[in-house]
């Protein structure tokens, strides 16, 4: 492991959060990890636009002063919500050489901003737990892990089937649906393919992955894996399909390799998904 | 006008409808245009397959059925809901030469499909009113509509600025949004864009607006215009944008001629917007 203090900056580029919950973060990252690890909340995390932990330029601007600035080893999604994809278009070209020496870790409306960074090449994104998680029942558990991961590179906080054989990338089914035939669709060729929804209809489950499989370069994945699919509202009527059986099904039909169960999702249990191979400092 | 009997299937390619509610259309047809148009609707219509009216082969079955015989002159969605996207790899393929002789009339969920007849050239599609119309306050108002369009190509049921001059297409945002990025994705080059949508949080419209213009040809469109925005859930917390504020910003951002509002959406002012270019029949 490094020997040096890991630095985690903590931006939020959807929702706000609030500055109490940055103290407790902080304060189980200092009990975890003592002198091993230093957190700082940018402020924008506390700010309020709307829907959005302030307006975009705010977002963005904080997500580019964390990224770009080298004495940060990590950068840590606050929280979901929506947001990210929005600053897309102000981040990225605004990135400098130190953002690629950085580790960017999140997930759910965070996908956006991942899979812009995997697309320019970024080599440490992983989708994981953030701050927010706390909130859950038993939330201290998730966000440990991603501290593990992040200050330790725990190799028990990974996700089961992440590989050094073959690349992995995980999403939120809804968030990668909405980034099909954009400049920010992840070109995933031969990456198993993990997905994980909340809070969404069967219908918009079975929607969702019908686009997702209708874009033929997403045809090329590896296969497909199954995160949990969270509090999944009553259909009217009952769409008699399961979120299993219906991802089993356009597998079949787009000739995707469905590949079983993945151990992610809106829960306390979200492991960790380092995107493209897992190296060797994640397998120590 | 043609002289002849007007002959319309209707199926259902995604929720099912009453055989009550099929009377009550097949009523107010004879009552409006008496010889002049009869009403055929499918048995496929009032099928149920969980969420669906009918499993993909039937309803699949039911669309070419009714789309290549020679003996109707129009085929109109019952209802949407979803499934219509689900029946477009066995649909399309099947049509044959009756099916290009033939008018193809419905909105929302019916999108999916419309966009892929569009997509072969079919000359006779348009975004207007369904039988499930019927059901809203004041519904025959909307059904008169389109069995006005259908029967004698009314003007006045036409959307007001759909024109000879530029090409139109119409779409609930959600619909097209789910469209990008697959074979389904109409080439909507030079045409005024005409979107609406219904029961979808603000954030959801933002985000459904920002994938849909994050689309290299999507923002080969002439401009788009908004129809209405209805039953929008409240947003937590506010949004403080309107659905028309969201439409603005995403048409400077990307580029697109914001073109003002489209007289068309979830409700029974829903307007008909033939796709392409309004031709002399429509003009009349």
């Amino acid at each position: 492991m490094a020997a040096h203090k890991i630095r985690i900056g903590v931006v939020a580029p959807g929702s706000r959060i609030e500055p109490t919950l940055a103290a407790k973060i902080i304060a189980l990252a200092e009990a975890q990890f003592g002198d091993k690890a230093e957190l700082l909340f940018h402020p924008q995390c506390f700010r309020s636009s709307g829907h959005f932990a302030g307006d975009d330029a705010e977002r963005a601007g904080a997500f580019v002063e964390i990224a770009n600035d080298p004495n940060f080893d990590a950068l840590w999604f606050a929280r979901g919500g929506y947001g990210s994809a929005r600053l897309a278009k102000q981040v990225l070209p605004a990135l400098t050489e130190g953002a690629r020496r950085k580790t960017y870790l999140g997930y759910s409306d965070a996908g956006a901003l991942l899979a812009g960074l995997y697309a320019l090449g970024f080599e440490q994104i992983a989708h994981g737990p953030m701050p927010a998680d706390l909130n859950r029942d038993g939330g201290e558990k998730a966000v440990f892990r991603s501290l593990s991961y992040l200050v330790e590179r725990a190799p028990e906080t990974l996700e089961p089937n992440v590989s050094p054989d073959r690349p992995s990338a995980a999403f939120n089914i809804t968030i990668l649906s909405h980034l099909i035939g954009t400049p920010l669709q992840p070109d995933l060729t031969g990456h198993v393919l993990m997905l994980e929804e909340v809070s969404e209809y069967m219908y918009r489950i079975d929607r969702a992955l019908l686009h997702i499989v209708s874009n033929p370069k997403m045809t090329k994945v590896a296969g497909i894996r199954l995160g949990r699919c969270s509090l999944i509202p009553p259909n009217d009527p009952d769409f008699e399909q399961s979120e299993e059986d219906v991802t089993r099904h356009w597998c079949a039909e787009s000739g995707i390799a469905y590949l079983g169960r993945a151990d992610i999702g809106h829960d306390i249990d979200n492991k960790i998904v380092p995107f493209g191979r897992l190296r060797s400092r994640e397998q120590s």
